[in-house]
């Protein structure tokens, strides 16, 4: 049993974890499409843009280009996923695909968000700790009011999670020892990073981040410190009440 | 007259502007002076502590040093200052020392912070621009119910005000253009840098911010923007609702 009272602040992942990032897209996604490519289905050019993320970051993770932020990447992949589905983009305003790329800024929480990150707040200090840029972020947080004490994450440190440095450097903002920290995240991955830098653990599940077919992250693949269903149900099993 | 409508975002000046350093800081020695030397007053060993503050960042701006967090120049400058007062530092416990340090991340508000920032964070994004690291303006915001939408400042871009680059690269973390961006600041310096790098600039009048004989900014010193008494006069002025 993790003894939750040594930990001092959780930080979050963000897509997929606190907010819902492919129904939001999509619903952004829709009238675009509408107006351009009727036949594409929102969900599934989604999922094309999301494929991207990966290796995009993986150019800056490898030290083959300079740190640039995520509303950057999501520009570039954008135009990708547009051609690779024939679409013209030269035809397209850059005002129309700016505005696309802000769906990333416009996501909602899962329903049990809002409520678990307050309960959490009282007790610890709660921070993103996301590849989303500062401003996704905050305008995130603005539009459906999650709580966060602080933004940190990928820009804050300049460098893309998991890269170790964005896991420690992060700790050391915060003036905390490592197990003092523990990541939430629905990815196993993520968890799997953390812990290697010595932080604690808490596996969310969210079991249709990538739709009703989705067959990753479906469960724990370690022992994390705590595993979740949802952050109503962490802030339980952490010891805040209601 | 400004065009309030241009702006989109509020970054705040803290110590001095938002909260009051030098009652809070004088409160926290008092216990601590009555231990170790109880002639000294606390509001004066407050003021001396202050002084350090331009010179030690100095070694940082002027490139002669790299960059640590406030934190680290605070409690070097209070050893000094209590080497200069005679105090055997030696005989006192690094936590104690520690714990008097933190006394800048327990700062309490002026009397109309909270408000004028609540009323302001309904039109425009939020955040502090402030010398003070990630994890003090965190304890204090959280502290104190200051209802930031970011932490910015300079250990995000690992340089202190009023360097230039503070403020700029502020600005693009926040993807605006300076003209899109107001410095509220109860110093003149602090506005004169920004304006330098084409921000907006709205001056708070905070006559006893270092205490009742204070002789510095007691009125603005160029046609900044806006030219308020508090928080509150900004929001009525810059056109947000009660």
């Amino acid at each position: 049993m993790t003894h939750s009272s040594e930990i001092k602040a959780l930080l979050f992942d963000v897509f997929g974890t606190v907010v819902d990032w492919r129904g939001g897209v999509a619903r952004d996604l829709r009238p675009f499409l509408g107006r351009h490519a009727a036949s594409i289905d929102a969900y599934e050019f989604a999922d094309a843009w999301r494929r991207q993320y990966v290796p995009a970051m993986g150019e800056i993770r490898s030290g083959r280009r300079p740190f640039v932020r995520l509303d950057v990447l999501h520009r570039e992949n954008l135009l990708k996923v547009l051609a690779d589905y024939g679409i013209d983009v030269s035809s397209i305003p850059a005002d129309e695909l700016d505005a696309l790329n802000h769906s990333w800024h416009r996501l909602d929480p899962w329903p049990d968000s809002i409520e678990g990150l307050l309960r959490l707040k009282r007790r610890f200090m709660i921070a993103p700790l996301s590849n989303g840029n500062i401003r996704l972020i905050l305008d995130m947080a603005k539009r459906a009011a999650l709580p966060w004490d602080a933004i940190l994450g990928a820009e804050v440190v300049r460098a893309y999670k998991p890269s170790p440095q964005v896991y420690l450097e992060t700790v050391e903002i915060l003036g905390l020892e490592p197990s003092e920290v523990c990541m939430v995240a629905a990815h196993n991955s993520d968890l799997a990073a953390a812990r290697q830098c010595g932080l604690k653990t808490a596996f969310v599940l969210r079991s249709t981040e990538h739709g009703p077919a989705q067959k990753t992250d479906l469960h724990a693949e370690q022992a994390w410190d705590f595993i979740t269903t949802d952050l109503n149900d962490l802030a339980t099993q952490i010891g805040c009440p209601t």
